[in-house]
């Protein structure tokens, strides 16, 4: 089903000139005239730059996130800033949930969606030391990422080593240190447990079972569909599980009967009621998203019901007769800006020595961001599915290792020549 | 109020010839004859002696556990079993829960109660190659505990080091085994966070403050009544709230506006809603309690319903949002053989390096249970109450530190030679 309609889906740029509301804190800034009180005044004295940018004007299906192409002058990063042009940007299935209207982290539309992305410092603010021009970083923001040119503060980049590439560098963030801070900031992962990975072939799935292999004797159980069975093997997945074609809550009990210590489960609804009772005791489930929320291209209110109807509910006395701990996580809500650093810190380090490295799924540019989330929506990945800023060239080759050949034949030179003025239809959707 | 009707409370020692139900596993055997297949005929071949035991003969007050005296054989240890005279025991609060029938985990009555204590090992069964006659030991159970004899699996004994009193090692495993899986098993206690403990002044509590000084830059928060500020603050709280006098919420938030990492709490109700707004986010509440349930000297329904009515109850979405752990702990419930073993080692280790210590707040002899469960009761404890198999000599001096000269007075001898018959009142009571 994935991929077959891509070349008709392509997007076509669409050009803004003033977007009308300056991004939350955290997030990255639009870069276009600084903001606030310096006014726009100054701004148009510079000479004007275009600047692509997905953006997802109201709540739906594939057709909400669209193409622009914004003429705006060059930003200037402030105080504490810098302004980034990215190379590369990672989806996340939180956007899929925000496109939809279910991730309430995210400002209201018209806005560019993006939590992670990498490129290079164009313009550092006044009293930036420790960034320079030229410097390639990694980036983490709540939402603004995925467009061309970015504001972010100094604090939220991160210096890449010099063997990493773009579309590792933005597949690192989200997934990474959602895995690494479930395992070993909630969770005390240690030598000798056992974790059942929900989703192993998904980006968190498989840096999760990563992770686990830098502690010894950790075994793996993941859950993927039988195709992706050899590639979460070979990355350290002891015991994939069909979940499509079999009970994994029995699969599991047949190769240990006691059940596992952790269980990473970012579906929801039934499902957690699963993982809880498979835990040992003294174990810990941690939910971290609710997958099963999300069926149809729109928000379907019925799943919505079904997992929210199905989730686990828990009292005290419960939890103190089965020694079991659960938790919940979510990146976005973390607000420990040292607890990122260090976390960044630690992934670069174990990146440097070997020990992670993200599995690129598939690249998109940014006009096939329907192909893209298709690709996701339907858990056609392995690993990191990246955008790209960059216009797709004409005489690109194949952007997926899974889908080669799909798309070659697309002309996108057409298509980028084509723009079109869409401010005002952006603004009466956002009433 | 506690301890001054002492003397007069004092318990008969009653006798009793024929317990009639085999323990359940993993709980102290009453030392008698061989049990089950080889019935009682064999033993009756051997010279009888007599075994102190304190019995609970119903669920209710104080007046439900009664000092009896068996007379029996000498008991054989099975096959990796070894038969212990008990020289301290430990009063936990569970026994108080467990004589007011809400201890789901103890037999039904008449049983004899008690998860810890110490003494030196009599016999030894016949494969038992690493523990030997004169050996001084540490023994866990799920019951039993409370008489001058018991026979335990092996694997249930922990050698003691010599520096180590009986009373400091009778005092040792429930507190600190609770303290330690819950600080390192459950929880991640690193350097640098910070911790509530609740009863900051009891067993668990000291237990748990001593473990937090183990860790760098480990920030202590204690509740306990403003007399017991100076004990908890020399034992290593940084911050003892009098929960009494005080809101300890508004506390904490004006020394800590984030609130603290780690919750340990003994209370349940609405202390545990309590306990998880302060938490921070990617903090854990353990709630391994329901003192709150406990407020007169018989099941008290009122408060039981309150505590219940009250406790926190969570579904996985809000979790999400808080980002935050929430755990049930109950020593009783955790089944794993080699985390006992493990912790206790640790545990141990810890002792010989003067990282830890147990405080004795009191001692008493059997005779003197009711006024033992009334001190731990009332919250006047601070630390551990030991209980003292050997009955009480007529001169002896006074036996509680906190109490000085309150029983000094008693006189045993009369109270020990008058011995009942009352095997049949106690099958009566269970029918």
């Amino acid at each position: 089903m994935s991929g077959e309609e891509a070349p008709t889906q392509q997007q076509q740029p669409e050009q803004e000139k003033t977007p009308d509301e300056p991004p939350p804190s955290a997030d990255a800034a639009p870069a276009e005239a600084p903001q606030g009180d310096s006014g726009s005044g100054a701004a148009a004295e510079e000479k004007p730059l275009t600047c692509r940018a997905l953006v997802l004007i109201g709540h739906g299906g594939y057709d909400k996130v669209k193409l622009q192409v914004k003429t705006q002058s060059k930003p200037q990063p402030k105080a504490g800033e810098v302004l980034v042009r990215v190379k590369a940007c990672g989806l996340n299935f939180a956007e899929l949930l925000g496109r939809q209207g279910l991730y309430e982290l995210l400002p209201a539309p018209p806005v560019t969606m993006g939590m992670e992305g990498s490129g290079v410092i164009e313009a550092v603010g006044e009293d930036v030391k420790d960034r320079k021009v030229g410097d390639r970083v990694i980036v983490l923001s709540r939402s603004g990422m995925w467009q061309e040119l970015v504001v972010v503060p100094t604090n939220r980049t991160f210096v890449m080593p010099d063997e990493m590439s773009f579309e590792e560098g933005a597949a690192l963030p989200v997934n990474y240190m959602t895995a690494y801070m479930m395992l070993f900031e909630l969770a005390n992962l240690r030598p000798g447990k056992s974790v059942l990975i929900h989703m192993a072939a998904g980006g968190v799935g498989i840096a999760a079972t990563q992770l686990c292999q830098t502690v010894q004797d950790v075994t793996v159980f993941g859950t993927a569909s039988a195709s992706k069975h050899e590639t979460i093997a070979q990355g350290g997945v002891a015991h994939p599980i069909d979940y499509r074609t079999k009970d994994y809550v029995e699969e599991i009990r047949k190769i240990s009967p006691k059940g596992v210590d952790i269980v990473l489960d970012p579906l929801g609804g039934s499902d957690t009621q699963k993982g809880f009772s498979l835990l040992k005791p003294m174990g810990m489930l941690i939910v971290f998203g609710a997958a099963n929320c999300v069926t149809g291209q729109k928000k379907n209110l019925l799943a919505m019901a079904k997992t929210w109807y199905n989730q686990l509910s828990l009292n005290t006395m419960k939890l103190m007769q089965a020694n079991k701990a659960v938790c919940g996580f979510h990146l976005g809500y973390v607000t420990d800006e040292q607890l990122f650093s260090r976390t960044m810190m630690k992934l670069l380090e174990l990146y440097s020595q070997g020990k992670i490295k993200p599995h690129i799924d598939s690249r998109y540019h940014f006009e096939e961001v329907t192909e893209a989330m298709k690709r996701m929506h339907e858990r056609q990945n392995i690993g990191k599915v990246i955008l790209l800023p960059e216009p797709k060239k004409e005489e690109e080759k194949p952007k997926s290792n899974a889908e080669a050949g799909e798309n070659a034949e697309i002309n996108e030179a057409a298509v980028s020549e084509k723009k079109e003025e869409v401010t005002e239809e952006v603004k009466a959707e956002k009433d």
